[in-house]
């Protein structure tokens, strides 16, 4: 497992669209402590804060000193969300390596999530969009909502792929397809992305589930039969939507790691380094986090059998 | 959803592979309340109980009051496990339709679970499909740790094709490959039945996942992508294994269904009649189950927006 190069690209999201909803305040020294050893598992991205406005989301309030305080590993991508200019300047500042933009494919999700009709946030970031540019800062869009949304019901593929392609006419380098409230389907996943990647050559896409209905790992199968190579997971399974109850957070890092490395499917990820991660998240968020494989193990994991065969059948060495 | 002919068979497992290893006593009454609740959901099979001894599963001793109190309805196959020739003589006395014979792939394995080596349970097995075959009753043989033993580790593939051609050769008329402790991973099960279906022509094949790693839904797309049309699993998500700490139950029935509903996949299953059975469920086996998809609703289940989003933007009417 993990020799040579990784085939995937993990961008680890769980300190920010993880964070962002916990209702305990983690501390910002913990959060360090966290994206650091995050840092040492082998990452191609980490998601570390979001420069919003400290009165939307007080959770990452200390967006700037988190991303200033982080010690940064060579070969790791530091990215950040921004929501509009003023967000753009202070990630540039605290020296992010690349922006992340988010806006929904639905209207209704649009207005409750970002308080924005779909218009004004196409506007909105396409003048980040061109200022980014100007800095030189590389830019990826969240597409929430790009296989439905829990408002507005099923989303138009159609619909999808054209605001896509405005936003790559505007400077997106790379497009996140978004399955906020796990509302999406494997072949409607792989249908998706095969599309997405044929209305957009030569743009970086991504593939960001949550597992709010069991299906998670299912959409990362035919996404990576469709030819997607960069997934969003967060640890733990850390996050949620606010706007979807009883929604599940994204899809398990530690899970989509050990099935692709099952697989035979490069990660670069050690897995061995998250579990140890794993361990402390619950108490770091203050909640039971629903981590199956931290439970079970990885598959190889040896059990050893009952005491009483070795007595009843002989030692083990006869068992062939 | 549900028009037309189901092009999937589920076999509902919950009463049998999941009632046994609770440690709660269900009252027979109330297992035949559930079996009556499930015969009207729609499944092509439902595994009723086990004619084992009852020293052996306590659970399940009361299988004869079980299968003949329930209410048979008309289409469905009422199966159960039958692990010898005296428990063959009780499941034909009482009525079971088809006979569920189980032995493992792996020696420690079969050796844990069965208490007899892997030949003692195949010629006591060959013995059940005789007398079976005299009596006009179909079988099925179940194969445990078809992709890995929590002891043993990895199962070769060919070992366990070698053991279902014997087993068809004696008489079974149906092979489950099952993933007893959530070991498999997508491109194997993929391979895996892929190769059964080559190796073993006009058999029924069925595949049998645990969600223990999470990657029981990816499992069952590798699984349909090969040509499997039928699935056990269990309302839910009951179940488990003794012999694997920490391990999770069958796959949830419901996420099961819903999947491959969404997946334009008929399954013949009401999710909505399942849906109400699983509210009761937790409370008649006396512990909280996993069941993400009761908590989240199906994936079009609308959600209704903030109140004050009508205030901010106008009537929902201006969405669009």
């Amino acid at each position: 497992m993990n020799t040579g190069s990784p085939v995937l690209e993990i961008n680890e999201v769980g300190p920010r669209d993880g964070l962002q909803i916990e209702t305990r305040m983690v501390p910002t020294e913990d959060k360090i402590a966290f994206i650091d050893a995050l840092s040492d598992c082998g990452f191609a991205r980490i998601e570390v804060t979001s420069f919003t406005s400290p009165k939307a989301i007080p959770a990452l309030a200390d967006a700037g000193a988190v991303m200033q305080g982080i010690r940064r590993r060579p070969g790791v991508i530091y990215t950040a969300l921004v929501p509009n200019i003023r967000g753009l300047e202070r990630a540039l500042e605290a020296g992010v390596d690349e922006m992340n933009l988010v806006m929904s494919c639905s209207e209704t999700h649009n207005r409750a999530n970002l308080r924005m009709t779909r218009q004004q946030s196409f506007d909105e970031l396409s003048q980040v969009l061109a200022a980014a540019a100007r800095a030189g800062a590389p830019c990826n869009v969240s597409l929430s909502t790009a296989f439905g949304c829990p408002f507005d019901g099923d989303v138009q593929a159609e619909q999808v792929l054209d605001l896509a392609a405005r936003l790559v006419d505007a400077g997106a380098g790379g497009i996140t397809l978004c399955d906020t409230t796990g509302m999406a389907y494997p072949n409607q996943v792989g249908e998706l992305c095969a599309d997405a990647a044929r209305r957009l050559p030569g743009v970086a896409l991504t593939v960001h589930l949550h597992n709010t209905r069991g299906m998670a790992l299912a959409n990362a199968v035919t996404a990576w039969q469709a030819g997607i190579t960069r997934f969003d997971a967060a640890a733990g399974g850390l996050g949620g939507c606010p706007y979807a109850p009883g929604a599940s957070g994204n899809v398990n890092t530690e899970e989509l790691v050990h099935m692709f490395e099952c697989m035979g499917v490069r990660t670069g990820v050690s897995l061995e380094s998250l579990l140890a991660i794993l361990r402390g998240l619950s108490g770091l968020v203050g909640r039971e986090l629903p981590m199956a494989l931290l439970r079970a193990g990885p598959r190889l994991a040896a059990h050893p059998p009952p005491a009483w065969l070795a007595e009843r059948f002989g030692p083990a060495g006869d068992a062939a």
